[in-house]
């Protein structure tokens, strides 16, 4: 059989960009000439950097398409979770710089076991893939019972959600012992790093559940235009930015917070908004942005002002009224009004087929990194319940889940190694 | 309020594209400045054209992201029908050029009605959106009894398809009276379209089943590179594609073939096709290799050769067997193993989340067109069947769909005029 040598995605590309060439010839396979051009041209062509000392994904401005996975650890030997997280960060590390996971083709010495790498990125580009972990409440006690022997090692604030009013989450949906969030800019590479991130757990964690999503509603970045979401407003104008100066204090724990595992890392909030897309639409334009704060088009507060003005709760229409309505979202998530919390979110819209009631299943796929849970429950307390946040009329959250994000790995790291190192 | 004055996305973009000058002031709305940009740069800033003989979206070079829904008409008047599909036409014709169905902001005259479109693709080019309709069997007539007055009207050849072999369709994917398939190089312009159709339909017409894919994983023309499906083999190199001699004999409906309202059209064939990937990834490559009977890495035929290399079903190795084996994927639906039989695939993958059982839910969304549904049930029936295509024991059916696609509209024509004009 012809042109069976097995042949990586960077060779495939050529030497597309920088840093690459060494892992294009990564286990020593002969490289094979083909007529291969890339099949989806990468806006960014270099890959985003694995190693630091935060995870990437996080601050990385984010990326268009997202596919996030939460797993359930099926193994109880901790050696068994620390091989699995060992093997994830080599395939980690190998997948965010555009390679595959191994060899896709037959295995050396082994023709009959099945190949490393399930092939369907061949011929992308690393096209900004980042893969970020998490740990939820369960992985370190379940049922009263400590789990790996982490008992210990749990931060106190590393525990489920409080319910919020309104929230009809569904079990299947929520919590979790591993969260994976896959970002990039071409969906078939982020689906290929979740595929085989799964596949290498098999019999020891399995898929609980899984959510793609497209259209990040959340800038993580001044460089980037402001997405919006699927009720048509701008989002994340306001959101905590990168280059923002208090961004360390916002995003990542520090020293003292708790256990030292955790310094570098940051908290993960993920929570499945349904939107009542069809009641949304009925609602005149003037309700909308009154809900919102905001204007549709421009996305700059009600207060006056384009996109990026400064939001002015206290400022009065000639009717003695705030221009901004008191229970409008902008109003309710203001730092002001939950002292001074603020989240990075990074959610990204999406459409699940139908809600079986002849309209689209649509919504927005929340994620927030913030250096304690308390920020985003404070926000969220003071939403949540159908006399606050006049937006909750629109919105039905299904699924909630925390992790803990340990910080970034070093050459020769892995993920976690700070918690089971 | 500030910044209220609606905006076209052709006029927050500038005046890019050819043809949109025109469409960018329509309705007379005033046009306000603003610093937006784009928020993804559109890789065929040119929009496709709506209007044809044939309707776009079939021979278009196949986007990379598909949108698709199924609906059921709900209204039995005709009138009401022959209202939707010309407010639907006029709406398609605005969306694939990268404009807004209406005002996205307050309706002139009307502040209390809602905004005439969603407003989450502003800042969006086009993004080579096409939008393409058919009509299914039960459009036509129900339980036996015409409907619409267009008993007579149904091609002999429009019926529910055969069931296959192994077929495992569930009822709620299957059927429907009307199909709408978005195509565009961004999830988000596809899905606004989509959302936008189905509020337009409101009273009229309720979505049966939706469904999002991702790379694309059938070339439909020459100059594109061949994609790959979640098998991670290149899928589509030997599709008929918009340059080959005979494709209009393959694609288009002609005089002669049944009713003329449908000359010029096409049938379209739509399934959901589950993918056991778990199963897969644990067969060894010369095992999927010879399922396929392709090269993983190269995509050419295992009779030897580059990917495009002609398919040699006689070719025999040195053991005396076919290189290809008779019951691979490739010999099966090979033209010379049914009667010549072509058709014009335009699936996409996709992930729906989880299959509840620990594994990712992904697959294809199967889309062929061709003259007539005849074509798709010689090859179908040819791979069905646990004894047939190797590839059987791998994919599940769960939905299936035929639609009959009526010819292109011209400038003031409408979405099925030939059939109820």
């Amino acid at each position: 059989m012809s042109e069976r040598s097995p042949l990586s995605r960077r060779a495939l590309l050529g030497a597309a960009g920088a840093g690459a060439v060494a892992a294009s010839v990564a286990g020593g396979y002969a490289v094979g000439a083909t007529r291969d051009e890339p099949v989806r041209p990468d806006p960014e062509a270099v890959p985003v950097a694995f190693e630091g000392r935060h995870q990437a994904g996080i601050l990385t401005p984010a990326q268009d398409r997202l596919h996030f996975v939460v797993l359930d650890v099926t193994t109880e030997s901790r050696d068994e979770l620390v091989g699995l997280l060992k093997e994830w960060t080599q395939a980690a590390r190998k997948l965010t710089q555009g390679n595959e996971v191994g060899v896709y083709g037959a295995v050396a010495g082994a023709p009959e076991a099945p190949p490393e790498d399930t092939g369907e990125a061949l011929g992308l580009p690393a096209s900004g893939l980042t893969l970020t972990i998490g740990f939820g409440p369960s992985l370190f006690e379940r049922d009263g019972r400590a789990r790996f022997g982490l008992g210990d090692a749990r931060p106190a604030d590393l525990v489920d959600l409080p319910l919020f009013s309104g929230d009809r989450l569904e079990p299947s949906l929520t919590g979790g012992d591993v969260a994976i969030q896959a970002c990039a800019n071409d969906p078939q590479v982020a689906v290929h790093a979740i595929r085989n991130l799964v596949r290498i757990a098999f019999g020891r964690a399995s898929v609980r559940y899984s959510q793609l999503g497209f259209g990040r509603t959340s800038s993580t970045s001044a460089s980037q235009a402001t997405a919006r979401n699927l009720f048509g407003f701008k989002d994340g104008t306001a959101n905590v930015k990168s280059e923002d100066r208090d961004v360390d204090d916002v995003v990542w724990v520090q020293q003292g917070d708790g256990p030292d595992w955790m310094v570098g890392g940051s908290y993960l909030v993920a929570r499945r908004i349904d939107m009542r897309i069809e009641t949304w639409d009925r609602e005149p334009l003037a309700g909308q942005e009154a809900i919102i704060g905001r204007a549709k088009g421009s996305g700059g507060p009600l207060s006056g002002g384009d996109e990026h003005a400064t939001i002015d709760l206290g400022k009065r229409g000639s009717d003695g009224q705030p221009l901004i309505p008191v229970t409008s979202h902008v109003a309710k998530a203001h730092p002001d009004n939950n002292g001074g919390a603020r989240i990075l979110r990074r959610g990204y819209n999406f459409v699940n087929g139908t809600d079986g009631l002849g309209q689209l299943a649509a919504g927005l796929f929340f994620i927030s990194y913030q250096r304690s849970p308390e920020q985003f429950v404070r926000i969220q307390r003071n939403l949540a319940g159908p006399t606050n946040d006049a937006l909750n009329e629109y919105l039905v959250h299904r699924s909630s889940g925390l992790f803990a994000c340990p910080p970034g790995v070093g050459p020769r790291g892995f993920w976690g190694e700070t918690l089971l190192g």
